[in-house]
């Protein structure tokens, strides 16, 4: 769908140290990397995970074009074994990921990544990218969807977006999210987001009046009638003027849709509008209001009463203005010789930055009486969680807080998409995603999901993963102290 | 180059509107649409145009493809012959823009689109796009550079845009803001944004040892060796580290570069650094700071001393992490019949909101003694400002303030990009386009520049442009007090 060539799309580190693991032995050296973040934008307790399937459209179609090898060989950094390589790149990689539309938190390996240092490193910036655009989106809009408590949520913010993609994909996410549609047209095309819209305030001024200006619209669009009431005055021209078309609409035999407001005090003007439709016979008229929105100031104009039936958003989703950057990172944790698994971490002088080492896997606990999840816990890939038998979590900081399960299931979250470089993964569409994403988050407490102070959900480590990494530290900081 | 067919990424509402314009008899009507912003993110006093380049290619590549126009017709909202006008559709607007690299300040038209109704309509998502999302990362990009007084920033961003275009076109836009280069390789080959790049973590972590590793990249890129220092301890092993295969690489006769520090107490461990490389007999290695820098840190660094010759600059300045968001909005400001200008005012009961009427043209009027830029003039389009009278500017909230002006050099800034649908205008490379952006910032007094309170640079309005407004205000609201 996406003709561009993105293969290219990396940090230039990731070539050199690929030429560089070539030019060492390295290159053809086992390598395990997790994709994962640290804290969810916003201090949010949970994330939508997004973004899956451009990943895999990119992995799908990676190639280096002559264009880009000319523009390698340029360079004159390169050694031609390497540039060769890239000439005949064969994606060989296992990859693995959490489906998009899940809630995640931090620390999860949301993807992983098993294949040969050369490759597995060239994909750095382009996951991540991927990733953590569209869950910073996706993320934001399940926020703002979960402050209109129910009314429909449209993403507006197209011409705001960081780039052409930012806009498209930024719709995407958004759906996934649970906004209802988009203002964006592409994004309905190319994905199937469903793309509204009515009028600018450039509509109404064209015409000589407003009112003029409506009744063409109303005779264009007699099914599809929203009129924006605030190009002069809402409550003294605008709403009277809609008034008078919606009646001349009823009166032919249609159903009028409603107005939107764009500017002003939405929470007074919405609230005196609705009087005014309601007085003039049209209380199945809705109110849109769109305007700089976000979560806090829907919620905001809910607890103030404003009557307003579904709200337009623009820029502070789109670009997540209060928090726009997620933090994915993309780190080793594992290589192999001899086909033996050898675990590597991180160090740091901030614990909350230390990997989880090793080939992981994560797996979500549900409680079988409520259907509620309890907890994530990270597990070495080889481990299984007997759900026939009691099963013991615990804080990984705090190891004597624990928790002994019993009567639930536990769901591996992560799926295979790639083996050896072949795609195994068949990307479901974006309805089954947004449903699939809607179900999920009924499982996660609402303690989890409130805006301030969410409870912080538990992501734990086995008891072996949590030895693991124990033996390492204690052996990395035991030899740096001697 | 971009091979995107990106006509359709617009809001929907444009096509409506265009399809009721149609539908009207208003299609062919002539409109003037002006793009401006209202204020410059962050509190700042100016901001840097740009995205002009991938504008004129937009306007260029602009057609409807017959999957565009099977989408269309399967919403059964647009009328057959506006869909055939789509299909036929020859763009035929005069287009106006101040060029890329400009300061440029609020309420300026930065674009002027002429042409009939329903082709001027399509544009504003696309115009806006392009131009907010560069024109936001020029402009943090050139507060961060001015912020590191010399010192060369890199862009080191794409695993945290959003969205590829926002990696891409940002490191574009932050390199026009004076950055030296980016991390990013598509930049480089798509754009000739120079792309540089050493190690991550994951180099380091893969040998046996931190020495290994050094040695290893050491041997492979002699002349290029930049080594990364924090992957266990900065000063207890990454420092003597690097410093022993220095000294291995300069007994072999090459000059060693420097060393990267990517995390901790940045201001601290530099000044540690800089003394045991100079103590080393390594004064010019240099040492390049990374992490999340943005113009307050890299200044506060600086005040604390740090010891940094450059700085790799990441999400704070590809997001535009502390105001993501750059408010371009694409506004009617006149239409014409007969040939006769009629200038269009969009209200506000907010002032600052109220649109500046009429076919526009912007002036930077210069002082013949120093060089600097005093003042910008909004003048109609037929005005022509004569440098051989002395001139009048005041300000149009406070009239009484005036100022006259002899000596100086006034210039247009908007150039002509389209002539009836026909691209008028040779794109500057990227390199024309950067420097010519550093002798335009060097004619803004620093005081407009500084971070906190900057100065108000003045936009004045002419008296006759000043005049109409006013009278249209005067006539709108005398009416609606009748």
């Amino acid at each position: 769908m996406d003709q561009r060539n993105l293969t290219m799309l990396m940090d230039f580190y990731e070539l050199t140290m690929a030429n560089g693991f070539l030019e060492s032995g390295l290159g053809e050296q086992i390598v395990y990397f997790d994709l994962f973040f640290r804290k969810v934008p916003d201090q949010a307790g949970y994330a939508i995970m997004a973004g899956v399937e451009q990943a895999v459209e990119y992995l799908k179609n990676l190639h280096f074009t002559p264009e880009d090898l000319a523009y390698l060989r340029g360079r004159k950094l390169f050694s031609e074994p390497f540039l060769q390589y890239l000439e005949q790149f064969s994606f060989s990689c296992d990859v693995w990921a959490i489906p998009e539309g899940t809630p995640v938190f931090a620390h999860e390996p949301l993807i992983t990544v098993r294949g040969p240092a050369m490759q597995a490193q060239l994909l750095e910036t382009m996951l991540l990218i991927s990733i953590n655009h569209q869950s910073l989106i996706a993320t934001k809009a399940a926020r703002i969807v979960r402050a209109a408590e129910g009314r429909p949520v449209m993403e507006f913010g197209s011409r705001r977006a960081q780039g052409y993609d930012g806009a498209t994909l930024g719709a995407r996410a958004a759906y996934i999210g649970g906004c209802c549609g988009t203002a964006c047209a592409s994004a309905d095309r190319d994905y199937g987001v469903p793309a509204l819209g009515t009028m600018a305030h450039s509509w109404v001024q064209l015409f000589p009046t407003e009112l003029d200006a409506f009744r063409a619209y109303a005779k264009i669009y007699p099914d599809q009638c929203t009129l924006l009431v605030d190009t002069y005055n809402v409550l003294r021209s605008g709403v009277p003027n809609a008034i008078t078309v919606f009646r001349e609409l009823a009166a032919a035999g249609y159903r009028p849709k409603g107005i939107r407001i764009d500017s002003g005090d939405i929470a007074y003007l919405s609230k005196k509008a609705r009087i005014m439709l309601d007085e003039a016979g049209f209380p199945d008229c809705g109110i849109v209001a769109s305007n700089a929105l976000d979560e806090y100031l829907i919620r905001d104009l809910l607890v103030q009463g404003a009557k307003i039936n579904s709200f337009g958003v623009g820029e502070r989703l789109i670009t997540s203005r209060s928090e726009p950057v997620f933090g994915g990172v993309y780190k080793l944790v594992a290589t192999e010789r001899d086909g033996e698994l050898i675990p590597k971490i991180k160090l740091s002088e901030n614990v909350e930055k230390v990997t989880n080492p090793g080939f992981k896997t994560v797996w979500r606990l549900f409680d079988n009486q409520t259907g509620m999840a309890i907890a994530d816990v990270l597990t070495l890939a080889d481990e299984v969680i007997d759900e026939s038998k009691p099963y013991v979590i615990f804080s990984p900081e705090h190891t004597y807080k624990r928790k002994k399960l019993t009567n639930f299931t536990a769901k591996k979250l992560q799926v295979q998409l790639f083996r050896a470089g072949r795609c195994v993964y068949q990307l479901p569409t974006l309805e089954e995603i947004r449903r699939y994403s809607q179900e999920q988050l009924a499982t996660i407490w609402d303690e989890v999901k409130r805006f301030e102070n969410p409870h912080a959900y538990y992501v734990d480590l086995s008891e072996p993963l949590w030895q693991l990494k124990q033996q390492m530290l204690d052996s990395y900081f035991g030899a740096a102290s001697n």
